[in-house]
Parts: structure tokens; sequence; C-alpha cells
């Protein structure tokens, strides 16, 4: 029973291996069409990142690690230039693709850690990237397990953007712990953010509990505030893309607004992260770039004259300090600060 | 030269009585396409209420003072019942279009009571009506004057919704303040929150920016925490759906969020309303009804099954100790409560 329950709540893998090449789940179709993308060069994979067809930074992350497999088969076969340099320049263009989820990063300089002094890199990087894979699936049950034990019976729940199964390899980050407390009969209520301008929320959350049978409802951002005021949420619940060495986060936008309001109504705010988006260069959140997307995103065609612009920034920064606690595959840290975060580290 | 400007600023009329109807601009169709609707029956304007072709709550609130020019003149030819029970009737039928915005129920008791003993109700009440109308567009002139004497020069305002001339007569209410500040070189920095799920920010209010050539900044309603946090915000400038006896206010879902994210980071709220939007009836917020509106609007077609749902409240309530100012034709009124409110009603 138990077995079959597990299969029920983990049958989404929106990054696989497959035929000498990538299969990408495109998000940029869903809820609509279920159509994988077979992604076999860097170039093709710098612009299904561009371009969002995978998203989410662990899923960024694991898809780089292929990638870097993909990099290496590519410089083997360069003659113009020796296989560590041609490497090297490809695994640059793929971090070039994004600029805010630290995965990205983490994974490509990994990478170059595992084909120094080796023979073959391209089979030793591919069971590096399987065991990459099979790490954050691993880390995401184990942060859900972990985080779901922070709720008492009865939790009503928010969750931004999309932290589940197709922002990672499996399972998700803030919605394994949702799915986790579901499965454990904890969480009563499960709200999600529409999360604008991209739609994480209404397009690929909702996607992924309909698909699970977890029953959710869908809100307009700016309902949250309204909904914590009557005292309907007890936890908001959200991955990261960067987490920095004194607990500041970088989150998907609104993600700080939801920590502000989240303290003004006594309402706890989780975060759910492996440690693969930990970035041990950045001291604090000011360090973090944030990326700024197209004004076309979200700004109507019809407003041509250049009168009326957009700002897209599409990450936030939510210092520790409005943190009520940070789960990792490692443990839980309430109360984030550097102290604590270099304990983890270390 | 003045002259001139004041036209500029000032070129959009929603709402007008011609031909023996009412012409209301389409606002559905805003930005991509301008169509005026004229509307000649209770029912057709019930309609049209109901299903935002006008909104805004002065917008509405004259739309039913012409609504009741109709309905007396529908009243005159029906002689199955009584001229009063015929007018009562249908006057109940626009009531009961929308719940939230007070002006709706404010103009039609007040067109009941002209009609009293009156011998010519229709003409009676079309001069009535006019006189709304212009009362509505000189409000908002003085509300404009009276709101933006309380910027500095340079200020960053951001507004939420559309609370301009095509949410009242013309001008506009928290545009109008947003107006007159620009006119006088006091704006530095405007930005206009989309204003999820029917997107008046993107769709209307950007709309006016560009037809008067006002430089305006459309962002999603998650980023106003990021700017605010970042010192880029002065003053949220929003208008209201009601605004009860304790200066506590409804106005379009988000205004709360904007508001306690407003007073963590240290920057002002204006509430820019006419008196024609106080609810005598209402001691504080917790007596204002808040319309709930249709999954639909903001729920993807995709999801069919029922498990999961969406929850779509189109107004919040902000209570009075969070407002920095409530402006009214009749003044400013700075940190508004009970005593002072009292003060202006009588």
């Amino acid at each position: 029973m138990i077995e079959t329950e597990i299969v029920l709540y983990d049958s989404i893998r929106p990054v696989r291996w497959q035929d000498n090449g990538l299969y990408l789940l495109d998000q940029r179709k869903l809820p609509n069409e279920e159509v994988y993308l077979h992604i076999t060069s860097t170039q093709a994979l710098y612009e299904a990142i561009k371009d969002m067809v995978v998203r989410g930074a662990p899923a960024i992350g694991i898809a780089a690690a292929y990638g870097a497999v993909i990099a290496a088969e590519e410089s083997t076969l360069d003659s113009s230039i020796g296989f560590t340099q041609s490497l090297y320049s490809r695994l640059d263009l793929l971090a070039s693709s994004r600029p805010t989820a630290i995965n990205l990063f983490n994974a490509l300089n990994a990478a170059k850690q595992v084909v120094v002094n080796n023979s073959d890199p391209v089979s030793t990087l591919l069971a590096w990237a399987n065991k990459w894979l099979a790490d954050d699936i691993n880390a995401n049950k184990t942060i859900g397990a972990q985080g779901a034990s922070c709720f008492k019976a009865g939790s009503r729940v928010l969750t931004h953007c999309n932290a589940g199964a197709l922002a990672t390899g499996g399972y998700g980050t803030a919605l394994g712990v949702i799915r986790s407390g579901y499965q454990q009969g904890l969480v009563e209520t499960i709200y999600s953010a529409e999360t604008r301008p991209w739609n994480q929320g209404s397009r690929l959350s909702l996607w992924e509990f309909e698909r699970e049978n977890i029953p959710a409802t869908l809100i307009a951002d700016s309902v949250a505030a309204s909904l914590m005021q009557q005292g309907l949420i007890d936890w908001v619940v959200v991955g990261a893309d960067s987490i920095c060495r004194n607990g500041d986060i970088a989150n998907k936008i609104g993600t700080y607004s939801l920590a502000v309001l989240a303290k003004h109504h006594g309402v706890k705010l989780m975060v759910a992260a492996p440690t693969t988006t930990i970035d041990l260069g950045a001291e604090s959140g000011a360090s973090i770039v944030i990326e700024q997307r197209s004004a076309s995103e979200i700004l109507p065609p019809h407003y041509a004259k250049g009168v009326v612009n957009a700002l897209n920034p599409v990450f936030d920064v939510t210092p520790a300090h409005l943190i009520s606690a940070i789960v990792t595959e490692k443990g839980v840290i309430e109360s984030p600060d550097a102290r604590k975060m270099r304990a983890l580290i270390e």
C-alpha cells in the first residue's frame, strides 16, 4: 500500500537522459500539451534553458550536468582547439543562459572537477550526471519528509511559483514538502499562487497537483495577504534559486512580498532547497544577480509607442530574518543566520 | 498654455448620456479596441455593470444614476404596476449587479429621493444624473490637486488597479492625483501594477497614460515589495470602492497587500475617492461585502477535473491604521480614524 502511494505522489520526471541526449519536458507548453524536446547539443541546451523549456534551479542544474556530457562529447570531436579549452568554452556558454539559479554554476563547476586528469571524460561525466540527478531526487524526498515534520495536523499552506517535480529531478522541494505533508494527512488546504508573469503556479504547480489528485486552490498573487488577514494560512512554503552564507535567499519574484506579509501576520515561511542551491561565494543577498527578463513577458503588445514600458525582474531577495526555516537534505535550520549556515556548510 | 495642458491630461469620458441612452466605453476591449455600447434598458445596464463593461466605483455610480433615468422612462410605460413600484424593482435589479462598490447603492438611493412627489421624474432624474456626473468630475479635479499637494518634488508613485478617468466620470481619483502631480512636475516615476486577474493596470491605466503621453512603467503585482525594499517608491496611491465610518476601506484585491508592505517599508499610502464612496451604514471594514467572481477568470481552461480550483475575491479590506491619507473633494484626512471621518461626514 505505502509503495503504491509513494508512486502516486511521485510520477513526474522532467529531465532524463536517453538516446544519447537529454529529454526535457517543454514547460512552456504545460498544462495544455505534454511534449518532450530531445536536446543533443550545448547550443540547443543553452537556448532551452534561456527560453525556459526547463526551469527551476535544481532542474537547471541537472540539465547543465547532462549538458557537460554533451559538451564533452562535442569537445572530443573538436580538433580546432584542445579538449579542455573546447569543453570550458561550451560550459561557459551554458553558464551564460540564466544568471540567478546558483545550481547552474555549481553543477558546471563540479563538472570541471570531474574531468580533471580523466582519461574517459564522457563516460565519467555521464555516470556523475546520473548521480547528480539521483542525488537530487533523494535529497528532495528527505527535504519533503523533514519539511513536513514541521507541520501540525490541519495545516493550511501557500506555495509560490513551482518548486515541484518540474523544477527538480523529481518530487520537488517546496512541493515535495507539501506532497509529503499531504500524504501524511497533515496538510488540509493547499493554495497555489498564480505567479506572474510566467504563471508557474497556474500552469505548472496546478498541473502537478491535478495529475496526482491532490486538491489545490489557485489564487492571484495579490490574494495571499487577504487570506493571511483572515487567518487562513499557516505556512508559506517556497523553493530557492540561491541561498547565501548568511541565510538570505533569492527566489521567484513575489517571495519577498510573501515573506514580509507572513512576518506581519505571524505566518511561518519555509524555504526548501537542496544544498546544491547554496552559493558559497555569496556572503549575503546583496551579491545575488537578479535576472531581468523582457518587458514583452508582461506588457500587452498594444503598447508600441514607448510612452509606457514594463519592468520585469523575475527574482527577489528575502533576508534571512524573515525566514522561519530553511530545509535542506541535511536537516531543518530554524531562524537561519550566518552561524547556523556555517555549521551546515562545514 | 495652461488651458491646453488641462485638456491634454483630461481627455477621457467613459460614461455619457446621448441619443436617449447611455454610451459606455467597453472596458473589456481596451487597450486593443475603443468601442462604445449604447445602453437603453435597465436590463442591458444591469448586464453591462455585472460583466464589467463599466467598472470602477464612481463610474458604476454614474452609470446607475443614468440607469435611474432609463428605469423611470421604462416605468412610465409600465401599466402593469404603479410607477414607484416599477421604478424600485428596476433600481433593485441595478443594485444587484455588483456588491462592493458603494457608489452604486448611494446613487440609487439618491435617485429614489429625487423622484419623491415629483411630477416629472424622468426630466428631473436626467438633470440630477447630469449633475451627479459633473460633480464627480469636479470632485476628481479637486482630489487631484489636493492629493498632489502631498507630494514632494521627485516623487516615485505606485498605483494599483485603475482608479482613473475610466473608473469615474473623468480625470480619475488615484490617477487624478497622479495626473495632477505629473502636470505640476512633482511626480518623477509612475509604476502601474498589472492587477490580476482582470489586468486593470496593464489594460486600462497604461492605456490612459499612453493616451495622454505620461510615461509609466508596468510591473507584475508581486514586484511592488521588491521596489519598496530598494527604496524606489514614495507613495502608493489607490482609489476605493467603499470607505467606512472609521476610515477602513475596500478596494481592488491587492490593496491590503500593498498597505502592509508600505507600512513595513515606510512608504506612504494615499486613498483618493469622492465622498460618494463613503458607506454611512458601515462602521468598519467588517461589514463590507467582498465580491467573489468566477474561478474561470483565473483558472486555465485545461483544469476540468475539479481536483484543482480557484478562489477569486476581487476586493480586500484595508484597515484605517495602514492608511497615511484619505483624500476626498472635501480635503485631506491624514491618519484617518473614526473621529476624523465623523468630522468629514458631518
